[in-house]
């Protein structure tokens, strides 16, 4: 069954206070800067689907569930188990 | 300048309540059923690095700073423009 990747982030039309935090936060740290900071959501699952089957459950999942549409958007995608973020 | 794209989960190990929840939410709501659901975090920045420098930068700043190293994992990865998850 498939295991699939979703990322969410705040459309970039729409202020990131987190991502603001964490770029400003970086150099003050120690760390290398950086610009361009987003923060938002990764979700991993197996969904017993395939194809466009698969395509439609997730996108219908994310669209009606697991963001906001009017002020976040998403990419998702197939990943193997040694993608797993948690590997 | 590369822009890199990190997710970042709970420890297989550790219990996650977030993704417990989806998961027991998404057959009552109509939703197509899934397993080994985890939420965790995803971040987009642009990174003024290339190569070992890159990956020793991005690492330094997840395991010091963005991550609890202890109780979560991640993977990073360069990607394209038209891979944002905000695009």
């Amino acid at each position: 069954m498939p295991r699939v990747a979703i990322d969410v982030l705040l459309k970039r039309e729409i202020l990131d206070p987190q991502g603001r935090a964490v770029e400003q936060a970086l150099p003050g740290l120690g760390y290398h800067p950086a610009s361009e900071v987003r923060v938002g959501k990764h979700l991993e699952m197996v969904v017993d689907a395939d194809g466009d089957e698969l395509a439609s459950q997730v996108e219908r999942m994310c669209e009606g569930f697991l963001t906001n549409p009017v002020i976040e958007s998403y990419r998702w995608r197939v990943i193997a188990d040694d993608e797993r973020a948690d590997a």
